[in-house]
């Protein structure tokens, strides 16, 4: 799977080479984006799956990997890494191509009918069908609420970490409470090629969900005044010349004071947002994309939207409904990837072919 | 479960008591009649089961039970037994009862707005809705088709046992090479409480599917002149002053002979049949009741179709497409029975009433 691969390599391999000319884009490799590729796989159609998460599951790994499901039939109760797994394995056959960690940005229909589509690391893709399975929306960092901070987005204001050696020797300040807060802190306040200049951690309480160890090895550091750590909120920002100088950080007991800093990193955790889909020109509906229940299309033909991102009478935001559309839409695409070829349901109990395709020998029963 | 004990003693106590009354029937206890009960419940509606088999699993269990199905979501394979025994697992938690071995037979609207419903069996309703998940129909005895012989069933004609007794002393011809076949012959054969005066098996060829235990103990019986076997098929019959006095077997090589009897048993297997749901005043479209895509509702308000009985415009008849109809029909079904009440979706993951309905712990996460 590409995903194994560092994400450098593959833009600079993305880069050179022409568009991946595939029959179907999975746009979510949530348990709805992941049946895609299943019912897709039984018309043998192949998929590209596209997710900006760095793994597969959705929102039911990244919200609740250990909390149990109980809804999904003929499963009387997995998790959501179970029902990951699960479907994982049930898709094996198809050999899909995943493509994590990045989002899809542009989608274009071509001349020929077909999409031309490209993610946020540049990956191309020219494609007869699109299947939308974003669910709530792609996982994106949540952002620090200040007026006109935002300005400084990308030059000093950061929400993940790309490179670290784009910080080593400068003065930080890094904002939260969770993993990759406290994760981060370390690596910069800590000897090593990336250490920094100053580290200056602020969290709104004297409390982390972060692991236990991670918060031990932060109090020592402070300790040995290697780095610092101040509970608060950042609630404004001081700057001059167009550069970010400090920002203000008001604590409990209303007493604000300015910490200098050349850079800002800030790691609140990822929530889903519709994103670039919003503007593809598809019908929606309160941020939902309205499909028809016949074959989940969007407004768009060739371009399909199944499980909690689209919606229509009736629609329930459950997985096993996904599941059925996910059915429906791959019957629908089948025309735009074989115009010639009449497509016949059948069934993965009787029919020799299906047993092929899914590489499982058929029985024979008397 | 009531299924469980002795049909004629069901008979009497329903004869005896009044109507049950009840909030939901569900017509069908194959994998998507077992999961409306799943979803039905999840919403605090108990329901009662009605199946024309003596057991659940519909289809599934009656057709395939040991092959294995590829295309449940999130179960990568399983027989149909073993869905239908996680379906049953996942469902216990909401107590429904089951009524096997009978068939609605009538469906009555009453002056309060609910139906009267009654069973072959004599097991009668007063429900507010009723969902038909009743597959490919009733599963009927596969009927000998000879012209004219029709007349004869219930009096000299049989596909079906109900009473050894009744046919102790006769003169039997028995038609069939399955289990059911041979099983009875042997019963009817041999010394014992309704050893009949004849026995003759007919089947049209000298290979069974029956057990092959069964088929050397018929043999042997033969040999022992305590039972005839005749390779061929019927062709007609004689009669006289309106009694049936034999039939016409006609051999391989082309030869007519007149088997004489009292008594015809025949055992072709079952198939099945819409049966009396054609006759409910419900739209239909080629054998399939017409449904909407938001509630599942058939053309009657209250009755709502799931599975692969229904059809609307893009329909596949598959399983998981049945699961999704159950959701949906759930939550417009709602409404009948409870007017007043405002349902709101929730999930099993996080909803402490949905957790306290299904009998399990709400988890603490920090």
């Amino acid at each position: 799977m590409e995903a194994k691969l560092d994400p450098e390599v593959l833009k600079t391999a993305a880069a050179h080479d022409g568009p991946i000319e595939t029959d179907a884009v999975v746009v979510g490799a949530g348990p709805v984006g992941l049946f895609q590729v299943f019912e897709l796989g039984l018309l043998e159609i192949k998929a590209h799956v596209i997710d900006s998460l760095p793994h597969p599951g959705g929102q039911c790994v990244e919200l609740y990997p250990d909390k149990p499901i109980y809804d999904i039939p003929a499963v009387p109760v997995c998790t959501g890494q179970e029902l990951t797994d699960s479907l994982l394995k049930q898709i094996e056959p198809f050999g899909a191509t995943f493509h994590f960690g990045q989002e899809v940005t542009t989608v274009q229909r071509q001349d020929d009918g077909r999409f031309f589509v490209e993610t946020s690391r540049g990956t191309r893709f020219l494609t007869r069908t699109i299947f939308i399975a974003a669910g709530v929306g792609a996982f994106q960092p949540r952002t620090l609420k200040v007026e006109g901070l935002d300005k400084f987005d990308g030059t000093q204001l950061f929400y993940r970490v790309k490179s670290p050696a784009d910080f080593a020797g400068k003065n930080l300040v890094i904002v939260g409470g969770g993993d990759s807060a406290l994760d981060w802190a370390l690596n910069f306040a800590q000897d090593g090629p990336h250490q920094s200049e100053s580290v200056v951690l602020i969290h709104r309480r004297d409390g982390f969900k972060a692991a236990p160890a991670s918060v031990a090895k932060m109090r020592e550091l402070c300790e040995s005044h290697q780095m610092q750590f101040l509970v608060g909120q950042v609630t404004g920002f001081e700057e001059e010349d167009g550069r970010l100088q400090g920002i203000k950080v008001t604590a409990a007991d209303g007493v604000t004071r300015v910490v200098p800093l050349d850079v800002l990193l800030v790691f609140f955790g990822l929530s889903p947002k519709l994103g670039p889909i919003a503007e593809w020109g598809l019908d929606i509906e309160r941020k939902q994309l309205v499909v028809d229940t016949e074959k989940f299309s969007t407004s768009v033909p060739g371009i399909f939207a199944v499980g909690d991102i689209n919606t229509y009478p009736g629609k329930k935001k459950l997985i096993l409904s996904g599941f059925h559309e996910c059915a429906l839409a791959a019957f629908g695409a089948a025309p735009f990837i074989f115009p010639d070829k009449k497509i016949h349901l059948q069934y993965t109990t009787t029919s020799p072919k299906l047993h092929k395709v899914l590489g499982v020998e058929t029985p024979v029963f008397d």
